[in-house]
């Protein structure tokens, strides 16, 4: 490995973003290419990111009645075919296990895209009474979706690590209330761990997920003017319930057909922090996630050695013992200018510099990732300046990344508006929408921008009288943008 | 759900023991059958415990030195076959997808049986200088091995979950001291987390892991007098750094092969806790790893209703201000003596009877799992009162679980005597062995036991001087019993 980082970061994020992007996640070790196109082998730096996004999900899932499960990662074709919807979204994308040692299976099994089809039957089975629910499960595994596109680490691979949550309600207006939840938790890991501000809307009804009442979702941004569908929660009404026979008695003894959900989180909201806020210097992480959020650089001469060494040793204790995960790069065989430089490649928030004038006046430096800020902090009060510090590199990636969202959302009045400003600016246009889905066809087939949203609220009033495509009668907001 | 354990355990641990676990694992809601043979669903309730195990050792692992990562769920058969010995131990069980969406596959790809085909090659690109050595890296998932048996939850399913860990290191003894140090955290998790004992050995030479130098193991007793291999580490010699070239530079720049190691626990850990503790009243579980480890039950009448609830609320409150997980069982629609057999049946290690005289005289009375020894406690010393009670109910369980393992550890010198004692007893039997697999192959045919370890020091003298089976000189001593 010591040998990868010295080449540093050649390409362009704003000039070539694709390659950009795949020269960041391979030095800064967060994955590699796989032999078979469309998988990655996910490294020990991508993973503690991904570790980091499970730890904050799965702590608010558990605490709102969330529990984790495991379900076969084969699911028999016949079960699939119960939820005809599901079966027709999938079946171009499943691959299929036909052999077992020596023998051709009777029955073809699917490698799960998506659980509903294996997990409801289960839900049935464990639901009799209204006292049995809500009912939610959740599981943490990977899912294959046998889709022929360039591989991108984390954005499009065939196989990706993700979060699928299932519950089941005695009716409609709990299980909304349930995508709501979820929806908002999603919202929270993104603004308050992953430092980005996010869209939430609903797909079109042409864009649902298959058998879904609604999918509501949320939009991130990414700094090439692409939209990142980034979480998604959907509620299934009693479409699956009738699929899988998941009724309960009621207080009255009455069978009632339960409402159901489905919600998901996968490995992209990694990979849209890795876009959003990395550089030309390599990986920005927010301090939240960071697996290292500060490492101390001693700078010394052959004479001031041991007591740089000293210095930095207690300090970093110091640091450890009030909660910050904190290395000292104290490797003899490099200098301090190749560490500052892997370390930004490697994504660390905060560096501590300390050299022999640090040592003898009582004081450090601390450098902020990424704009490079730098303070002189007093050794006594290190774990607050440190504290701060963090919180202010946080702050400072929320907002350049909330600035490039405000500034990217721009209003349409006509078709040739909608194109016009795409076209030039990317981002997310805002226009009136007739509810068809052909005058989103126009717009895709012209610059491959679709609608990623429209608002959540059905009450709200269209942004404009008419649709920006066809000019009949508008009865949505919808925001077009172009996608991963 | 509710009406699931109103039935109880109808079946004999003692008589009956595959049906007495079966029935447990179900009634207590850790498992379901899934629609294809060989693959089961992992209830919340069963999943929680494979957590606590995780919980534990990925805490472990961390502390010394291992990092978490992922790696692809398929591997192309060509990689597979660059390890022939691998292949070969595994062909007969590998589950192949043959097909993409409609497409047939031109390479089949294995669902991964084990990952060192896979992981191996990445080591290999990883490592290039001797500062990159030792490198560790763990993944939680699940496998799959296409055996045609009966299954049995947690220990006999073609999918289960493990960990598996590899790692390449400078030298054999590096790599020895690597295989050591996993399966002493192995034999940790055992004793200081799930209250069994188990016995350290080596895998005799014709059952290694193919490719290994060393397979080690900790076998733990099942009370049906068979062994249970809960958690392997191999030393790999050189076989897989050779098969895939890792090498690295030392100090002086030369060319190094390196020695790698891997091992891994499956969830038949959790099969083996159930199965141990557990009885006919259903799930046992020592506190350490219990999901709930106090239930509050309140006995109350119409007039108490009210200051025995009270009491109970904020006993409970201070347990769990005291980090103690514990629940409190107030509903209404259930009597005391219901939630007591219901509570017993998924494994609660204690429970606090609360009744009228206990708000009374300032007390509670505590209920230890499994044996329902009582003892009443003062409420103002009730933090107290509860953490000795869950280490003496956990002292019990390992007392319990190690008396049965050192009474069924003996000694025989003849054919005769290896088969008429595990024929009677199961269990183990400690004999002198010549070293040759047909000795095994003797007793194996006769009463399907075999060599299950040898003692992992080679230098220590065999138990007796003469081979138990065909009377030749004895190089080891050889511990026979019967396997899951």
């Amino acid at each position: 490995m010591s040998g990868e980082q010295e080449l540093g970061i050649t390409e362009s994020k704003e000039h070539n973003p694709g390659d950009w992007y795949a020269e960041v996640v391979q030095k800064a070790g967060l994955a590699d290419y796989a032999p078979m196109g469309g998988f990655i082998v996910t490294r020990p730096r991508g993973y503690a990111l991904w570790e980091g996004i499970q730890s904050a999900l799965d702590g608010w899932f558990k605490e709102t009645g969330v529990q984790n499960a495991y379900f076969p990662l084969f699911i028999p074709e016949s079960y699939l075919e119960r939820e005809k919807d599901v079966v027709e979204g999938f079946d171009p994308e499943v691959a299929w296990v036909t052999q077992g040692g020596y023998e051709e299976l009777e029955e073809r099994l699917a490698v799960r895209p998506t659980s509903e089809s294996i997990i409801t039957p289960f839900i049935a089975r464990w639901v009799r009474s209204h006292r049995d629910l809500p009912l939610r499960v959740n599981q943490w595994c990977s899912v294959v979706r046998w889709e022929a596109t360039d591989t991108k680490p984390f954005f499009r691979t065939k196989e990706f690590l993700w979060q699928e949550g299932h519950t089941a309600h005695r009716d409609h207006e709990d299980a909304w209330a349930e995508t709501m939840r979820r929806l908002d938790q999603y919202e929270r890991l993104y603004t308050d761990v992953l430092a980005m501000p996010v869209l939430r809307g609903q797909k079109p009804a042409h864009d649902k997920f298959p058998g879904a009442d609604t999918t509501t979702t949320v939009e991130a941004l990414m700094p090439d003017g692409k939209s990142v569908q980034a979480g998604t929660s959907h509620h299934l009404g009693t479409s699956f319930a009738e699929a899988y026979d998941v009724t309960y008695a009621d207080e009255d003894e009455e069978e009632q057909l339960a409402h159901t959900t489905s919600w998901g989180v996968s490995w992209r909201a990694l990979g849209a922090l890795v876009m959003t806020h990395s550089d030309d210097q390599g990986l920005v992480l927010p301090p939240t996630i960071a697996p290292t959020q500060v490492v101390c650089v001693p700078i010394w001469q052959e004479d001031t050695r041991e007591e740089v060494l000293d210095y930095c040793g207690e300090l970093v204790d110091d640091l450890e013992a009030a909660g910050v995960r904190v290395d000292l790069d104290d490797r003899d065989e490099r200098n301090p200018g190749f560490k500052f430089n892997e370390w930004e490649l490697k994504g660390v928030p905060l560096r501590i510099e300390v050299g022999p004038n640090e040592v003898s006046d009582g004081e450090v430096t601390l450098v902020h990732r990424p704009d490079g800020e730098t303070e002189v902090a007093d050794r006594d009060d290190l774990e607050g300046a440190v504290e701060e510090a963090l919180d202010t590199v946080y702050a400072k990636l929320y907002a350049a990344a909330e600035e490039t969202l405000e500034s990217n959302v721009r209003e349409a009045e006509s078709r040739d508006e909608i194109l016009g400003t795409i076209g030039r600016h990317g981002g997310y246009v805002e226009t009136g929408w007739c509810g068809e889905e052909s005058c989103e066809a126009e717009i895709k087939e012209q610059i491959a921008a679709e609608i990623v949203m429209v608002p959540l609220d059905d009450e709200e009033p269209p942004v404009h009288d008419e649709c920006g495509v066809c000019g009949e009668t508008a009865e949505r907001t919808a925001y077009f943008a172009r996608t991963y």
